[in-house]
């Protein structure tokens, strides 16, 4: 059985029109099942402050009010997954663009207020995996983009790292997975310079580079995600830039 | 074979929340194979005017530039669709959220430039009918808007009445198709008093009332794609208001 390849592109490099081009063409050039997830980019930011939303944070981390949400749903859900598809599809793939919402695939919850209301954030609770497996076997390249719902009628924004990682492991119980990240950086680094991404990652070595303060910020919860899905079944995690797919390219793989 | 309902909810509907929901609520009861197509509501206009964009016009006919495109794909596929699609969920039909670009189910065209170029306006040129009856056999409820794509990598903006009429006609070469235009009003009126709309319309009661200006404006294209799919394999054309799926009902049906 050909694995699944869970592909999550980042936000940076969507709003980079020539590199999100030639990962897209990669990523139509790859053979067997596979998922696109998608983050955001700066075209939510863009638009929030053209429209004068205020972005409410809590110690560094967004809260998603009402109108956040809007925005995120419009951007995230409308126009640049279905520039993404519409891409895709011209590349002679047979995307499907997808929210949570759409067939149930990703119910999340809100997350609880402590002690404070982050908003319209959803944490990941289930996925259907046999809807999504049904639509693979459909020959479709489902196209994620970070916005779930709660079962009950309401959207939420949820991490799109998060869900790559969790759409990985759920998929894991019925097919071998890799889970790839794409980033603007060709992986993970091991000094400041920069040279050359690490080429293999251990548990071990993540929490010495944390340590030395080299890893951190947004690095760090997509490191957890990875490492979250390798240890829950899911065969290699990758993180790499918008030339990982090509085979010559350099990498970090995480390993356990 | 039960017929498949194709299912068509106007914009100003959609802009009052009350109604939209009875609506759902109806629709979600429907059983049998059934797809919604739904329009854009005043949200899209609202979104243009706060962005400061200026609606070209062409003898009443609106042009889509790209910012109206990139307004009409967040609002249509993202933000509306969206909604609409966790709210059916929560109701318990396994809502999937489409444009014509996902799955490759509706291609169009721009339309040719001749003494005006419409911009990003799309005609339906050709619907993938094995793939839309696949996603039916999997037991799920197509909730089109009416983005399309031209097959190249460009989105494109359809008028949704059409989008209707077109999968309706399409999907009636597979099987029995029936097709209902819901709106703001009951049906298509006889006078213009309004008190009741007529129970049958034949092409020459229509050409009548138009002669007599009684049906006027929006409602001629919305007819006139109500008569083109009657008399292309479509079994049943029906016109009303937010009730129309309760058996109930007062409503219009086209007649041949």
């Amino acid at each position: 059985m050909k694995p699944v390849k869970v592909v999550k592109i980042g936000g940076r490099l969507m709003g980079a029109a020539e590199k999100l081009h030639d990962f897209l063409a990669d990523f139509a050039a790859l053979e067997g099942p596979k998922i696109l997830v998608h983050g955001g980019g700066p075209k939510a930011t863009e638009l929030s402050l053209t429209l004068g939303i205020e972005p409410q944070m809590y110690h560094g981390r967004r809260i998603t009010g009402d109108e956040d949400l809007e925005v995120a749903v419009m951007v995230y859900a409308g126009l640049l997954n279905k520039q993404m598809v519409a891409m895709l599809q011209a590349l002679g793939n047979d995307a499907l663009g997808l929210t949570g919402a759409d067939a149930g695939l990703i119910r999340a919850r809100k997350r609880p207020v402590k002690e404070v209301d982050f908003g319209w954030v959803g944490d990941v609770e289930e996925i259907r995996t046999g809807k999504l497996s049904q639509l693979l076997a459909c020959g479709l390249v489902p196209v994620f983009n970070a916005i779930t719902h709660d079962g009950r009628g309401q959207l939420l924004n949820t991490n799109a790292d998060t869900v790559a990682a969790a759409l990985a492991v759920a998929m894991a119980e019925r097919m071998p997975v890799e889970l790839i990240y794409v980033f603007d950086k060709e992986g993970v680094f091991g000094d400041l310079a920069q040279q050359k991404p690490v080429e293999r990652l251990s548990r071990t070595g993540y929490q010495l580079l944390k340590e030395q303060n080299i890893i951190r910020d947004g690095m760090i919860p997509k490191i957890d995600n990875g490492f979250y899905a390798l240890e829950n079944g899911v065969r290699k995690v990758v993180i790499g830039g918008e030339k990982v797919l090509h085979a010559a390219s350099r990498y970090t793989e995480l390993v356990l």
